[in-house]
């Protein structure tokens, strides 16, 4: 069997301007990058306004088990199929992150015969957006050290400094540091610490931006630190907006590629799915959907996280108006949501699918909430048997959807047409009528209830006064009106990670509570949040290396 | 009179591949960055090994002041002089650094009408080689302490890790910190910081590599600390070097831009120039040789620094055979040498330029010792003088060479046209017959003997002991035929900035040694070296945005 590698590079790759050509972008507002991946110019991107827009096919899945449900690889399957199926459809998707990849192995550009490529570049440095993103970041941690450092006219509170630094690689020294140290000419010394890139707020905040000027916006509402009085110290305060938005002018620009079929993709931000939102940039979804009659794209995590911070916080705020739902599944992974250990998933398991199955008609009803109708794809095996696929089917049927067999990780778009007309028709049959989970003007601590009790089916959220207290001095500071980000484990309903399937009526303690005035949301920490990886004892970086012909060995 | 980003943006530009096939390069072998920048392919490269090399041209210039002496921007003009004369030129530049540009207004890239274009880009994120080299180091940073983390099995010392972090940024507060703290999840505390991304030996490796596989072997050979018997530990030993080469698989090829004249440049590696050897690439320079008659390059700083540097570091390594020197001077600088504040360099004071020649006078007598002829540039300003000029004209006379005023900062190559040609004729006159200052097998103090007796002219070099031994103690481990990198202020001949003119007989004080194994050099401490610059009361970042039209305003 060929590996992902190999059959990314055996495919034919046409000339990026083909690709761009064939979505009605001229030459001219391409910008390349290599002749494989080019970024779209601003002024084409404007030019766009008028044009109706498509129809917006979200892919989501069932909680994540370490069995993989294949959620990116469906993604890019699906945008094939509705291209075979003879309809013109775009994918949008999230930039990896580059620091991961020399920690354990394995890429994030799809798999099997549904892929995009060149998936090296898109894997490493790509078009240097994550790169511009650092720079961005700590250029505002360099000012916020630098003008305490002269005089500390804003009266930061060294101590109350929120703002770390970020860097794209998975380095758990870097987690907490001592900064400043050395004597007077460094500085004052003080606790903080670095995050990976993909965890920064600026990662947030251009993935959730209109365009450059909302961008700049957003950066300047940063809060990097308070003063001992608590009042908040902004980007703006510290005049670093102008020149962070300079830095990421390349950035805010959507990233083009192709999949292996030679259908478009854009790949563009990839912000965490727990201290973020865990969806591609805006900026991108938005230009898609003037150049195509579908959008396939998708959100991080299961759809408890993924979904729910999809339309209550993307879609909320950018205006957008989701069609239809694709609902992610694999027996195996419904198996380990039975609670089948991974060392018998090969074996053919009715009962433990079952048992899954409670988990995917969770997810399925959750959906159904926001309103927009759902098809769930199953992604296939070839350990899957026709026993468990039908009872899949039959359980979902009983809910009122449809479950379809995809086999596009095997046999490309030949493999999930089905699953494309079924999506389709879906997106067309005007039943979506979208709308979030909770209104903008209920109280913070309601908005986390209502995700709390309807989506993760808790009984009870827990905060300590502090917190309480914490919500209410941010609605009398005007930040009521922004959604919640749930910073939650991904494995479970609950808060333990352990309890798989559909559990009930649990507590979800929310621990701590933070304002990204930037980007626009509260996150509450639901337990604990990594923001910086390690890497393992043996990390894939010791056998990641260019072979004889300059090609990547041991990256995938 | 118009800025530099303003003729910047009026001149009109050629399409990158335009420029590329002016030099030969088909347009396959260009791997474009937007439209007007693009890499250059390794296996067109490689194609080029047969051919014969065009004639090498150093810039170099006198001891820096604040007045400055335009040392890129001749270059730049030199070699749009070269070409308006009708020979074929290619200019080789280093990359400027980020960081920098957010602390005090000004880029790298020429000026007035002598420049390289795209500026912002070629000063910002330009093709993300700095980015990569920031990421390459950083990896084999989270490397080590992750060896460390998980059983330290080569047995290196925490206390003896040499190897610090690096960020394209300046930031004081990094300078020194202590990591890993929190806990036994984040590894062992240590004493560690960041250097800026020039300081990084990866920036010294990439620019004295002669292709990829070379660049991996060097970057094994680096040495990250040492055990507790003190022996080495080196990147190979941590299986970081692969990774790390694979992560510069785009970095390592050339970067093809232009200049205002539609002239072709290759900007490419920018190494410091006290702790490395500040030149651009070998590979650039190389390419260069292989497609142009005139290759114009420049060094760092002066040329006590600088152009000796090239020649027992870049030149000695890589084989290369420069052909002639040009050696920068203002009235101004002079002046500066000679004495007069910066207030009063607008009066004419002939006697002062007297005075400043003998700084003028010792470089040019120095590149003599290296078998290299020489011809000085008066990089003109309209405040000099008729007298002024004539005397350094009659004083450069004396010594056997040609003083020529340059005026291309006025008026592009129409105004360096007599330099071209004087350059172009010492270039072909066959005189030069280039050898390094000291050979391989001098021992190493000897080496930074040479360099201090015959370049700086001080009577001796004072080490302790322990820098003594710690140079015996490498030649022993095989490292003594290394050349010596002299980290010195490049304000004076000595180690005191404030000595201008040509001192001489001063003592030069070794006050530490380091060994970058990877790039192949033993660096002499001669001085305060920082490696981390910080920001100002006020940066340049506080001025620094997009204006309406999306263009940069506040950088230039």
């Amino acid at each position: 069997m060929k590996s992902d590698i190999e059959i990314a590079r055996a495919a034919a790759r046409r000339p990026i301007w083909e690709i761009g050509e064939g979505l009605g972008i001229p030459a001219e507002f391409l910008e390349p990058y290599g002749n494989d991946k080019a970024k779209v110019a601003t002024p084409f991107i404007e030019s766009l306004h008028e044009r109706p827009n498509g129809k917006l096919i979200l892919v989501t899945a069932i909680s994540p088990t370490p069995a993989g449900e294949g959620k990116t690889t469906t993604t890019v399957g699906l945008g094939d199929g509705i291209n075979r199926i003879g309809k013109k459809a775009v994918i949008c998707l999230r930039e990896p992150s580059l620091g991961p990849c020399f920690g354990v192995k394995g890429g994030a550009a799809g798999g099997g015969h549904a892929q995009i490529v060149p998936m090296e570049d898109i894997n490493l440095h790509f078009t240097g957006d994550f790169h511009a993103i650092s720079t961005a970041h700590n250029l505002l941690a360099a000012m916020i050290d630098n003008h305490i450092h002269w005089g500390n006219e804003q009266g930061l509170d060294p101590r109350r400094v929120t703002w770390r630094r970020v860097m794209d690689m998975n380095d758990r020294a870097l987690r907490d540091i001592v900064c400043s140290l050395g004597g007077v000419a460094n500085g004052y010394p003080r606790e903080t610490g670095f995050d990976i890139t993909v965890a920064s707020e600026v990662m947030a905040i251009l993935c959730l931006a209109e365009d450059l000027e909302d961008l700049e916006r957003r950066l300047g509402n940063i809060i990097v630190g308070y003063r001992r009085d608590k009042s908040a110290v902004t980007a703006r305060d510290l005049k670093a907006d102008g020149a962070m938005a300079t830095l990421l002018k390349q950035a805010v620009k959507p990233n083009l590629v192709q999949t292996l079929e030679n259908n478009p993709a854009f790949v563009h931000g990839g912000p965490f799915a727990n201290i973020a939102h865990g969806c591609n940039s805006v900026i991108a979804t938005k230009t898609a959907l003037k150049l195509a009659d579908y959008v396939v794209t998708e959100a991080g995590f299961g759809a408890d996280l993924g979904a729910e911070k999809f339309f209550d916080i993307k879609c909320r705020m950018a205006g957008l108006k989701p069609d239809a739902v694709v609902l992610v599944a694999t027996i195996k992974a419904l198996k380990m949501n039975g609670g089948v250990a991974k060392e018998d998933l090969g074996r053919e398991d009715v009962a433990a699918v079952e048992r899954g199955c409670a988990n995917l008609g969770r997810h399925l009803e959750n959906i159904g909430q926001f309103g927009v109708p759902a098809v769930v794809a199953i992604n296939h095996f070839t350990s899957d048997t026709a026993a468990e696929i039908d009872f899949v089917k039959a359980y979902v049927a009983e809910l009122g959807a449809k479950a379809i067999v995809a086999r596009h990780w095997e046999e490309g778009s030949a493999g999930i047409e089905d699953l494309a007309r079924e999506a389709v028709a879906l997106a067309d049959s005007g039943t979506a009528s979208f709308s979030p989970l909770y209104p903008d003007d209920l109280s913070l601590f309601k908005k986390m209830e209502a995700v709390v009790r309807r989506i993760y089916r808790g009984a009870h959220v827990a905060a300590s006064e502090a917190v309480l207290a914490q919500l209410v001095e941010w609605e009398e500071k005007g930040f009521g009106h922004l959604p919640v980000c749930m910073a939650k484990t991904q494995y479970s309903f609950s808060t333990d990670p352990h309890r798989r399937g559909a559990p009930a009526g649990h507590t979800v303690p929310v621990r701590e509570v933070r304002l990204s005035a930037g980007a626009g949301f509260i996150v509450a920490i639901c337990g604990e949040i990594m923001t910086m990886p390690g890497l393992p004892k043996e990390p894939a970086a010791e056998k990641i290396r260019l072979n004889a012909e300059g090609l990547i060995e041991g990256l995938f």
